[in-house]
């Protein structure tokens, strides 16, 4: 059983990763919303594993990596060299998932507070880690403002795969505006994260949501029943390429055709990935796209191949939204020179 | 049991639709190729119900329409007008895709035969249907030998569902022409038809076929890993626009960003549709977006909406391929003044 939720009028994947004296706990993404299942790491490596494992996703590692490095705080108290078990505990997690930069700004946050020497390692950490979530949050909730203020009254707005916490603020942001949006989800292949986590969060929020394939969105988007392509982002890279999920590109494109303005969220746009090509894609097992919910899709003669992010191109990006609010793609390099 | 196959050298799809004396046979593309199981329709009732059912799909419809036609012809001998017998069943028969024409052409083979008045009704059906087939094997040869003319050496082709007898009449002539092409193939979802059906024929011919999601393709493009997009095409109109299954026109608008060419592949233009704007699109159930194989992947307050086909406008379409060869799809009209 995880702990209860410190924000339970959220739907459930805003409060899906929960640290307790026992570990973290992670809500099974892979079998929700049919099973409400939560795997329990107790040690950094359970943690990590995890992560490549799917457990979570989205803004989920994040808050698996600051729970797991005040798990490494409280193995390293008893240590002589703490800074260096953590530092090894730090790799570890960064290395779970190469394109999204997220679980290296968690362990910052961790690492940080440690250094400061304010309290014992432990203590230390967990303060981090609570800094961090709540900092996260509050920029989550600054670009859901920033990013709803983009969207008509009653926007039709196509998103794909889980636009992370800042989608579900952007709703939030929307309905406290007296917008009336609804959603139409992809439903993000091989994972089903769309149909299966993004759709069932929107309709908990009491927003309707429509499933359609991932082949589908330019066909809404010529009949002029789309107002709006809207996106987390893995990455943005400082010359304003757009790293997300596979997919995102292709529907960049069409947007573009059909003159449908694409908004792509982010937090910032990373100093240390000065253009695109920057961003290293990560293959995943091309076995997951020959399967659909652990059942085989194809023959046995017949391989898969797995990129599981793209990269979008700033021309086909109408706005980077993020947490200082929103600028056109090539000029998104200025967010680190203003707030 | 299916009677035996007609075409042994071909893949089991190509021969996937068989009439007998107990009536037509249709090997169950649902569940191909995890099993071959065959469902026998006796009577045109059954063919048109197993037709919206999709226990057959691309060119199966056509010849399910011939055997279901002979199937009439057979019950229409004994009765005092054979010839309304026949209409009503055409009737029924091509009112199962609103979408394809493939039916309609069907039915005027065996009618066109019986009209002729040279044999007995159940006879001469029988005549029109063989006619019919030949025809069609023989069209969809040609177009095989104009498609393949457009591919390079070694050509990486993306495709998207199941290109129909002619994609495979393209590898044929592509291979015998010294040429060794390896395809890309989208999984199409709801049905999964380029995993299970399209994958798995180019595998039985030998050639490398490689699946990736509906939403993947793009990011191929951009990196340079596609030469050519070739899909079939339901139909196209007078004026260029090629109707096809839903996800074609995404795929088209990619290909454009990243100057890949499009050639999409149909018999003839059709004379009744002037414009895009006259095809009706087929709607299917919505719920059929909401499962893969079978098994539920969105929670019950999730609505699916599924558009069976889309219209990809002339100006993202390269080439239309013909059984009178290759036109630009604004002067495809040129097909009914040549040949």
């Amino acid at each position: 059983m995880p702990p209860p939720s410190s924000h339970p009028h959220l739907p459930l994947l805003a409060d899906s990763v929960r640290l307790d004296t026992d570990g973290v706990h992670l809500l099974d993404r892979r079998v929700f919303p049919f099973e409400h299942h939560w795997v329990r790491a107790r040690t950094v490596e359970e943690v990590a594993t995890a992560i490549e494992q799917m457990v979570t996703q989205s803004s989920g590692p994040y808050f698996a990596v600051l729970g797991g490095m005040v798990l490494a705080a409280r193995e390293a108290a008893g240590e002589p060299d703490a800074r260096a078990h953590l530092r090894a505990a730090a790799e570890r997690l960064i290395a779970t998932r190469p394109t999204n930069d997220q679980p290296r700004k968690a362990v910052a946050w961790v690492l940080d507070e440690v250094d400061r020497g304010a309290a014992d390692v432990a203590t230390a950490a967990l303060t981090g880690a609570r800094a961090g979530e709540a900092d996260y949050r509050g920029r989550c909730a600054e670009m859901g403002r920033a990013a709803a203020r983009l969207l008509p009254q009653r926007a039709r707005v196509l998103t794909h795969c889980w636009g992370d916490l800042y989608l579900l603020g952007m709703v939030e942001a929307a309905l406290e505006a007296g917008k009336r949006p609804s959603f139409v989800c992809t439903e993000t292949r091989p994972y089903l994260q769309g149909a299966r986590l993004t759709a069932e969060s929107l309709a908990e929020m009491g927003v309707q949501a429509t499933l359609v394939t991932d082949a589908m969105p330019a066909s809404l988007m010529r009949s002029g029943q789309v107002d709006a392509l809207v996106t987390a982002s893995d990455r943005v890279s400082m010359d304003g390429h757009v790293i997300n999920k596979i997919g995102t590109l292709q529907l960049a494109t069409a947007a573009r055709a059909f003159d449908v303005p694409f908004h792509a969220l982010c937090h910032a746009p990373d100093p240390d990935s000065p253009t695109g090509a920057d961003v290293p894609i990560e293959y995943r097992d091309g076995s997951e796209v020959l399967h659909a919910l652990g059942q085989r899709t194809a023959g046995p003669r017949v391989r898969g191949l797995y990129p599981a992010f793209d990269v979008t191109d700033p021309a086909l990006v109408t706005t980077v939204v993020t947490d200082r609010g929103a600028f056109a793609p090539e000029a998104v390099a200025d967010y680190w020179r203003c707030g």
